[in-house]
């Protein structure tokens, strides 16, 4: 015995169990299910790709973190590390067979090798969605609507999408004489939430200097006490007025709240000018969700509006918009706000195995009841019924079925017909079983 | 433009674009669906393992065409090349969580470095089922009654699942003193359709004597002109009788039998004492599924029973027994039959965008399509209305909606509601359009 492998996975990554995989399965299905009504169609792309082609130009941090190596043949492969640069070599690839705008989702794995701490794993799905080939206020629209949909299609209905505009933000800081040093504001404005207004002051204080850091200040805080739907144009007026007035952008913004208005469905969105992304590729409209009832989760799906998708593989300028649904951290929220049914099974009947029982008639009771709609299962062997109770409780059978011998034809085959949450039980006709089983069910 | 990355993906791997990856997304989505019902859960495991875990004494073959590196932080590590393996680890790793017997469905991808050739992927998905923890007949039953519903869920009704018992042959190599050559025995066998009898004869008798190898052929044939449904019984008493009479592996299959026959499902299974599995670590039942109208594409869905699942990483004894199915193949055959429907699409309506549309109308026509259970696009902006139908076109979307400026309610808004492979047109209120959709979906 001393030559057993210790069965083990690496650090950072996990294994499913039933209850969990079956609780993600739904809500992918769930979320799939939205995407396809809203026009959205997948495709998929190889874990496995060049690392020229991966890594771009995004260098340091990324690159650190890639899981990359030569293969057999020799070559610099690696593992992607999310859905949105193989997305961009997929546009390049098949630019001429694809037709535009593109609508497309696609729910993957991706590997990171970050060192592993509570919630971030080196293996983790994402689920992104993206319309790219138009750069139409109406296609960044869509995904905000979509997103709102997705969430509430997995019984999410109290959330708030914040929503901002970076090439406004960029016109303010050009006012500023701070376009140089853009990318750093970004970076600080970005931590708002998380160290507060003190720091984010100091930092750019230190950056600039104090009238640009409080002018920042004021920008990210919209001119208003507090960003809410109802304040969404109030906020607008009060951005493009210190970004030197109406332009592309700020009518790009307004279109967007028109057609959100149009629909009726204001109330989860605001207008909150220090939702920045940090470093992020964005350079359009960003935007991040948040829980009402979970805020400091953190954004469960975010995403935005970029120009050139496809710059480093093809002339083509391709501008899109997408988001990302965060699973894991969605998954915990939803178990955090006791949204997620945690009895879910898909079988609801057992039919027991006693010690003389006719296995083959068994699979017959089984049978007749899946044909009536009823999903069944049959207890393989005459094992101890604790065992039996067990199974059926594991895997949340309401229903067991004990056959009486008899013979004649199925749906006459006498059956004790227990509820096994409560050990009621009846002896009554496979059919009648059948009927209240199903009655039962609705 | 000289420094522009060339989008291109690694020999052996594949993109699926929309059409493609909807057919393969359908398809394990009615595939799920059928495992479920049968009482299966899915689970998860990582796609990246310990070298060690993955490898085991499995050695030669499958080291070669393993994807091995060392990690960033110098751990040996595999991509995954099945789902057996792992699946072996994770029982013995969450055995005590794990209620029996288990029953399982995992669909994902594994990778391996094999010569891409026709129809040979280096990344491929992987769709297994298994039943571990129990050795009844009854559990080798549920599999194969499982190969059939699934295939039969999917549109495939016309199937032969040839099933053959390892055991008995084994006992028929030891009555003619060939135990210690058996593995050699089952390579050669396994080609038989492959090469024919007359080069199996050949190699059986350069690795035995003449009179062995003549019968080890009458063996795999059976004792029959040709396999068939009804000559299982005759079959099953051909190859007892050879091994030597009755014993637990004859009596196993006879159990098999007599519970197909209780289901009514025999025609689909002949008893077939050619099917070895070759080398694998199948060690009772082993089956592989042919379509009857496409043969010479070889097992669409094959495993088998095997011994000791967990021996490598504990010491308790776990027995199994399940099924995989080839989905490349499987899709490449139902394509081949004409079963594969190319017209799928998701959307049944597109709102088209003209010069002069009011894009926020637009979006509340496509809004109350939706909410009235059509599944509806918007375009988003008004490009050449040639682009707007070959998109339509491509999304296979059945209706076009064109809207008329007006004013009042939604349901009373005036559309040309064109049936676009018709081109048949009429002006309408939105509210007849929709029934309208509604009456020819059905």
């Amino acid at each position: 015995m001393s030559d057993l492998i210790s069965a083990r996975i690496l650090k950072g990554f996990r294994d499913f169990l039933p209850e969990a995989e079956i609780r993600r399965a739904l809500l992918i299905e769930k979320l799939t299910e939205v995407f396809r009504e809203a026009g959205f169609v997948p495709i998929d792309t190889p874990a496995l790709e060049y690392s020229d082609v991966l890594l771009r130009k995004s260098g340091g941090e990324t690159e650190k973190q890639v899981f990359r190596f030569t293969d057999n043949g020799g070559r610099d492969v690696a593992l992607r590390f999310d859905l949105t640069v193989p997305f961009a070599r997929f546009v390049a690839e098949h630019y001429s067979q694809l037709y535009f705008p593109f609508k497309r989702y696609h729910i993957a794995k991706v590997w990171r090798g970050e060192k592993p701490q509570a919630g971030r794993f080196r293996e983790f799905v994402q689920c992104d969605f993206d319309i790219v080939g138009s750069d139409a206020a109406c296609t960044d629209f869509e995904i905000l609507k979509l997103m709102r949909q997705s969430l509430k299609a997995i019984g999410v209905d109290k959330i708030l999408i914040h929503v901002s505009h970076r090439a406004i933000f960029n016109r303010f800081l050009t006012r500023l004489q701070l376009t140089e040093k853009s990318a750093d504001v970004l970076r600080i404005v970005d931590k708002l939430a998380k160290v507060g207004e003190a720091q984010v002051l100091e930092e750019l204080t230190a950056l600039s200097d104090e009238a640009s850091a409080q002018k920042i200040l004021s920008y990210i805080k919209g001119g208003v006490p507090a960003v809410k739907p109802e304040l969404f144009e109030q906020t607008l007026a009060y951005i493009e007025e210190l970004a030197g007035g109406p332009a592309a952008d700020t009518e790009h913004m307004r279109e967007i709240y028109r057609l959100i208005s149009a629909l009726g469905i204001n109330e989860f969105y605001v207008l909150d000018p220090s939702i920045t992304r940090g470093l992020d590729y964005y350079t359009g409209v960003v935007f991040e969700t948040f829980l009402t009832e979970l805020p400091e989760i953190g954004s469960v799906c975010s995403g935005g509006r970029y120009d050139n998708l496809t710059g480093l593989y093809m002339k083509e300028n391709i501008s899109g918009t997408g988001a990302s649904i965060g699973l894991d951290r969605l998954l915990a929220g939803l178990e955090q706000l006791g949204k997620i049914n945690k009895d879910e099974g898909f079988i609801s009947a057992l039919v027991f195995c006693t010690g003389d029982a006719d296995i083959a008639r068994n699979q017959q009771i089984a049978a007749y009841l899946t044909e009536h709609g009823i999903p069944c299962e049959v207890f393989p062997d005459p094992k101890k019924m604790a065992q039996q109770y067990t199974y059926a409780e594991k895997k949340y059978i309401p229903w067991g079925i004990f056959p009486e011998t008899s013979a004649g034809s199925i749906e006459d085959q006498q059956i004790t017909l227990k509820h096994l949450p409560t050990r009621a039980e009846e002896k009554i006709p496979l059919r009648l079983a059948q009927e209240k089983i199903k009655t039962k069910a609705q």
